[in-house]
């Protein structure tokens, strides 16, 4: 069955692998007359861009981005707008040994599982360049909902034990250091961690945080299609994701009702919580609240040290698996994650049009 | 839009309100010659049942389900299954205090908010009776896995501070416990706790780990339709569910690759895995070792207590919700999460049986 | 795979087969505060109701619809609408033996060979009786598109060789006569052909057309999701029907461009064309004339003159179906095309919300 | 909403406009394990290729193929198959004048209405050029479907008034000729009947005819899927279809059950029927005869002689379409209907291998 689409309204088409000739997107039921140019995109694939620095593979991917199609005069059209980045690295020689064995951690064995085999290059379609699509696309769902008020901001709040401190919050911080941390002093401390890892031939793993920014309230569908059902499928979609929190996340089941739940109160008429727990969603619907998504994410898989998995023949081997690999994933994943949480924002939030029948007739009389 | 379909292959559709007529779902999609009775369903709904004891609402919920199309002669014709259970409490005297403000914790400002109204009646569809209608499904998505060799097993693992020691777990306990704890020892001490929230008039979160055993490896699909993603998406439509965990979860962020990674190896002539802190998924696919998923539970939010709020017309009230009210709601949730996990697990089993050319030729030659 | 499920905003799902306890349809994703009553369901129904003439089965089909869930204090609630009429005639004694062969024109044999056997009680899921879901869930359709000032009508165009004279169409007489002709004559000629069928043991079929007026332009999406490719889909799937056509339909075949364009002129400062070969439909989206769509209905399939068929065991048989049979099945499926094009106009017309970046900041801005 | 995707399992987004960069489409969801190489999918584009004569568009398109992903070494790996075709012909110079006016029979007028405005080059998205991602996704479902031994074959039934004699129906011819017509006979009438559509500078319609020679019985679903109700929308989503017809089609409805219905009858062991009036499909299932459709294709609405129309400012004006025209749509859409009819069987027949128990449960063991 189909996997590479995402989105009910705005719908988006990935396609590519980490060694073929491109990877693309194709975003179907974009609003027409939104302006868009290759810069508003380009510029959300620099935040991915690895090789600033020794924490990420040095890899030169300049990830040049075309938009094929979609755009007249500098607006979109409402047809699909298909998205390229050619691959300047389609290295091909050297995946005979890489594909004779299951790598611990990656997607080898299953792939073969349900495939019968597997393109090896690099990875494949499982590897994470395959990301570059979706933070394409999310850089016009942000667009979009930048127009409408609404922003999304994510960051790396933890690195191994380094936690952000959260009181010296500082929103300019994240993008001024390479771990994309709101404070600087842990930055600099999980440098030094990183360092450490490095040397080890080891990686680390790290949480992501996203906050959502005065979106309205009753963005969500109830039941199924709950806003945070779907942004926990969007976020857990991330090949290194391994929990998805909404506002106090796994602390919830800790506490009591008495510290949990959020009083209401009105201030300067308009409707607040005195506190968040819930992470701006309350039955699944948007409360208007900031919406808080946390997501851990694993150590990187492919370490320079040595491990012992299975060829596929069955036999017991030890690996070492070549080139350089990034210590950690997590800075390179925090505009990806933004990009996935975008998109299901607005794609419910073009949902919820539809809700009520006053509305809907004054949509239609006043057009 | 709709919220309250769920499913690609074996696709469900629920309806129904607390205080309605009463709550249902159909399954479509569901393939014919399963032999399927009443019975079948009601052993699952039982499960869920409350009432048994002091922990959970003393409400006479018989909640007797029948089947109105879609079986003849005792088998699945491959049609829709409709179900439909009665509700026996149809109060609708009562509600227009609780109409009147918004109750913290609960959905009823972000309804107001979306559909300019609500039916307040016991929190409408809002309430957690809508989940009979998941597990009515459930146990149909469950029967079939079982007869494809594939177990679906939920439990909780931990109330409040309180955690099962999982070096002794005991699978036959969790029924014999109203709490499903595997282990009698911190289902004992669950019990003081929460005779201690009642009698505070408070309430306590948990934590319900479901397992899926002997899922063959391949299923789910890359990118977007992980395993995973839509395991997350499955259960974090759960009202009180506010974290969803694979595996190790969020642990995985503190930990390093040498650590995570999961070494390969051969026993009998089958591939395993020395550990599985993966929780059975690579790459958004199966790989043959226990699926581990665990859900994080936020406290009852109907509490006794006094709470501040507000009303419709924007003013500040205390309210006391009346009525008595469940200290914790994860024992029940055991077996709804059990359903979904079932249905999603079964839903991307059915989509992968088109992945490969030779098993499709197989299949067409056969038949 | 799933089949009784309809819609992409609007979602129907149906349920029920002829002679089980009843039949249904869960409406999800109907707007909030719309009106809502059994009756303005049940006004549908009774359009769809046999047995008031010669022409259609005497069975008493009472075919009461009860609401179970959806609605609160008159309107709907944005939830999903469950709607449920009971079966009177749940015979199950006689079909051992229809179940034994395959009838001519009917689905015997192609359910046989998709799901391994068949409820072969009155066709089943197959049956006629089908479309009472649909048809409720039409009725719900057309009243909200009546809000919006758009209109469903549809009427028999033609039984077997005698063709309603459309230069003196009225609609009133519609109602007037069991076979819903716009041309009292031609009704009245139509009267007497079906005596003759009947007494032939035979049948006939006709042609149902429908108009949806002061449609909006702009309806429909490009591409795969236009606005006439839906409804010949919707119209496509009730079984009786073997062709669908738009405007001129299989017309335009002959025609040529000079004769088949429709010139465009302003009249009161309204775009309007001067023919309407297109039906009301330019490119897949409506361009603000009446939407015209045709059906072709095949003659019924049970008739009481000797057939000749197989067996299950493989055997050459002849049959005579027992029972009255309609001679004809048009004026019956006259409702249930106005529903399934109610149904597929709403659900597109709620999908161009979306469309333009200026309507979506308009819509949010002042909400 | 998105209008660019197609398909439930075998999953299509095409994307392009006729005169920006270039075309393509996304295939998502075709089996793993398929020889597959660009000469597959550039034979079938060039068999939509105009140019070949004088009656169709000499404009030079090559429309050269390039597959960008889900190849390796020569065999799909189950991953998305972006498949891109660059424009030649980038005009952007003249189309001022056309984006000023409404054409008659053109989406001129509706796109602006959806949209707020078009993309007028060439026709933007409307353009038939937008077929073309179509037919290199229909290659791939042919090309899985020939695997499986079903054929899918359409060609030209008639242009105008001039039909094909179907007695002597003749395969090979139908390459033979420009029209795409199984009758070299009629192709010579039709070619002459052309030459008289030019020197007026007009247009005509056709028919065009496929079949889908053994499709299994038992594909599609009952109720909204059916088979009959997807290629229909198949078909009619084409921009210059205007009927559909499933067997009999249109005659149907002047027919009598005594003539329309299909005895069943055993010949070699085999289900046959005596007559195909149904088109391969009793109850939206296929029965295992062929599978025929028919599409009336209106006539080319850019033609060469003055047309009064209405402008953007409302004003009435009189136009003549710049350019050579193809007096006929009918031969170059032969090759698209073949596409998307083995699109939408393709797509079903992989859905139906979820419809039993018996054959899911041999499916797994034997994996």
């Amino acid at each position: 069955m189909f996997g590479s689409t995402y989105g009910n309204i705005f719908k988006i088409s990935t396609w590519g692998e980490s060694h073929g000739k491109g990877i693309g997107v194709v975003v179907d039921g974009c609003p027409a007359g939104l302006s868009l140019s290759e810069e508003d995109i380009q510029r959300y694939l620099d935040r991915r861009k690895p090789g600033q620095n020794k924490y990420a593979t040095p890899r030169k991917e300049s990830d040049s981005v075309v938009i094929m199609s979609g755009i007249f005069q500098g607006k979109t059209t409402g047809t699909p707008i298909s998205m390229m980045i050619l691959n300047k690295t389609q290295r091909s020689e050297d995946y005979d040994e890489i594909a004779s064995y299951y790598r611990p951690g990656h997607a080898d064995y299953t792939f073969d599982m349900k495939y019968g085999f597997r393109d090896p290059r690099g990875g494949g379609r499982a590897s994470g360049r395959e990301t570059i699509g979706r933070t394409a696309a999310g850089a016009i769902a942000a667009k979009i909902l930048k127009e409408l008020g609404i922003e999304v901001l994510a960051y790396t709040k933890s690195i191994g034990n380094i936690d952000c401190d959260m009181s010296i919050f500082d929103e300019e911080e994240i993008n001024n250091n390479p771990l994309k941390m709101p404070d600087a002093n842990a930055a600099k401390k999980a440098r030094a961690y990183l360092d450490q890892c490095i040397e080890e031939e080891n990686s680390t793993g790290g949480v992501v945080e996203c906050i959502v920014k005065h979106c309205p309230p009753g963005i969500g569908e109830p039941v199924f299609e709950k806003l945070d059902a779907n942004l926990a499928k969007a976020i857990m979609s991330l090949g290194a994701v391994k929990a998805v929190e909404i506002g106090a996340g796994t602390q919830v089941a800790k506490s009591t009702g008495q510290e949990n739940n959020d009083s209401f109160y009105i201030e300067d008429g308009k409707m607040k919580k005195r506190t968040n727990h819930a992470g701006g969603i309350l039955g699944g619907l948007s409360d208007g609240s900031d919406i808080v998504i946390r997501a851990s994410i694993k150590p990187t898989s492919s370490i320079a040290s040595l491990q012992q998995t299975v060829n596929k023949k069955g036999e017991h081997i030890e690996i070492n698996i070549q080139g350089r690999h990034d210590p950690i994933i997590v800075p390179r994943a925090v505009v990806v994650i933004e990009s996935m949480a975008a998109i299901t924002v607005l794609d419910m939030l073009l949902a919820s049009m539809t809700s009520r029948m006053d509305k809907i007739k004054e949509f239609f009389v006043r057009s």
